[in-house]
């Protein structure tokens, strides 16, 4: 996704890349936490989450300082999620974009630790901004409600309690908007709280945002699951093929990797149909239109 | 400690009893994460940490809802401190407060998660109580401060960089002083902050009331390493000696038990006049003084 994708991320991913440079206090770079937490957050992360809230935050005509300490959290709960994800205990995984995961290469206690870390500093972020403009507190509570048991931790507890296991279609949605699609959900609808805590509530808009981020998140799964098996292994960063081999229920181990392109198409088609509305309304989409289909067709 | 504190505690221990009861939805009872949460959360802790915000919060003439959400904040996070401590990456220990520890009864992976729901969650009630009252924001980001690299993640960073070094006693002290006096340091001053931002700030209580916790937090830290070599492990609940075996840094290693015994006296007397202080402003400080005592002279 590289090449292409950059034109249109690269003024928000700059951003995004500095705001991470200094997520934790100077006196602390040579704690071997945070460089165990810096390691990760540093290592060429694609920046999807940060990147989507910029790109509504400007179609909804915010400033991006609004969201500024949004997006820096966003990516460090992405990063700390990873790291846990990581672990022997969890996923057993020693390759992450391309390099030794954080445990590999600062110990298993200091990875730990480097997650907790961001996930607290995450939150210490989120409060920052909530006490800058106390506008922003629904949208904090948003945040962390998708953070955690009720979003992405929950679907990481449905994902380990059925590993090994055939599940049923709809709990492999609902794992599936819960790991990967409350994050992204939250980064799309972040900004709309923020709009609508100073232009008031707008149950339209909301709802047209939501179905774009719904099905970004869904199709961002199905693509992982079909990366997994179609995709070069030294390009994706990853092992691939690991999702069979470990009995692991996916789009495509569930329904065969054919049904899994047709849904992933079928989905795609509603993100398109989603930001024609929004574009109906009077709000710029040329953006996330580029961006979704980059998405769509990225080979890692 | 069981029979003496409970006279002083009751109110408090049974207050915070009933509010962790239902920190996580109901229909997530049967998630494993929830459940593995659960387990911890409620193994029995003596909760000091609640009481002490509720015994500060009452000397203040606060209401105690004001402070529920902090003080169930507060217990989660410790909790969850707890949990990812007893890993076997970490402390690996397999006996927390008499019972299995969490990865022990649950599996490592779901211990993990569990960990990390329980800080999630924790900050969603903090963004809850801002969301109700916006004047504990300030409050709400001391806490986070606290619970983070700054404060009680610091504390364990230094301590596990430090495992099997002898380390020098100004590192020793910031150790302990962020990794077991931040949170007695939030619960006490958090009541403080509600309090500054409605009747506004006053220097003097706040230095006191630092005092008071700054005393309470090293006295606790020094009575538990006095424990590890002095406790009967049945009534501790957990192994004993295991500090000198681990070439473990702490007041008993490096001061010897007589210095150490000396120290905690210093420290409580230290305590009691900041009380006596305060008492001379016209706080009501019985409860906070016989909780003192009880803390100093606990036998677990």
């Amino acid at each position: 996704m590289t090449e292409k994708i950059s034109f249109f991320m690269k003024k928000y991913q700059d951003r995004i890349e500095e705001l991470l440079l200094d997520v934790f206090p100077s006196e602390l770079s040579d704690d071997p936490t945070v460089k165990a937490a810096m390691y990760s957050l540093l290592a060429g992360g694609k920046r999807i989450r940060p990147v989507l809230m910029y790109m509504v935050a400007e179609m909804l005509k915010l400033d991006l300082e609004d969201v500024d300490d949004f997006a820096a959290a966003m990516e460090m709960v992405h990063t700390y999620s990873l790291i846990h994800d990581d672990l022997p205990c969890m996923d057993d995984d020693c390759l992450r974009r391309g390099k030794p995961t954080c445990h590999i290469a600062h110990g298993e206690a200091f990875a730990l630790l480097a997650g907790d870390a961001l996930l607290n500093r995450a939150f210490e972020r989120v409060l920052l901004a909530v006490t800058k403009n106390p506008k922003t507190a629904s949208a904090a509570s948003y945040f962390a409600g998708n953070t955690g048991i009720l979003g992405m931790i929950g679907g990481q507890s449905i994902d380990l309690a059925s590993e090994g296991k055939k599940i049923e279609t709809g709990l492999l949605c609902e794992l599936h908007e819960k790991k990967t699609g409350a994050l992204i959900n939250a980064s799309c609808l972040i900004p709309y709280f923020i709009y609508a805590a100073d232009k008031g509530e707008d149950k339209k808009l909301y709802d047209l945002i939501h179905r774009f981020s719904a099905g970004t998140g869904l199709g961002f799964q199905i693509k992982d699951d079909l990366l997994d098996v179609q995709a070069d292994e030294q390009v994706l960063g990853k092992s691939t093929g690991k999702d069979a081999r470990d009995n692991k229920s996916t789009f495509v181990t569930v329904f065969g990797e054919k049904s899994a392109q047709q849904m992933l198409d079928d989905t795609y088609a509603d993100v398109y149909a989603a930001l024609d509305e929004l574009s109906a309304l009077g709000f710029d989409v040329t953006a996330l239109r580029q961006f979704s289909d980059v998405l769509q067709n990225r080979v890692q």
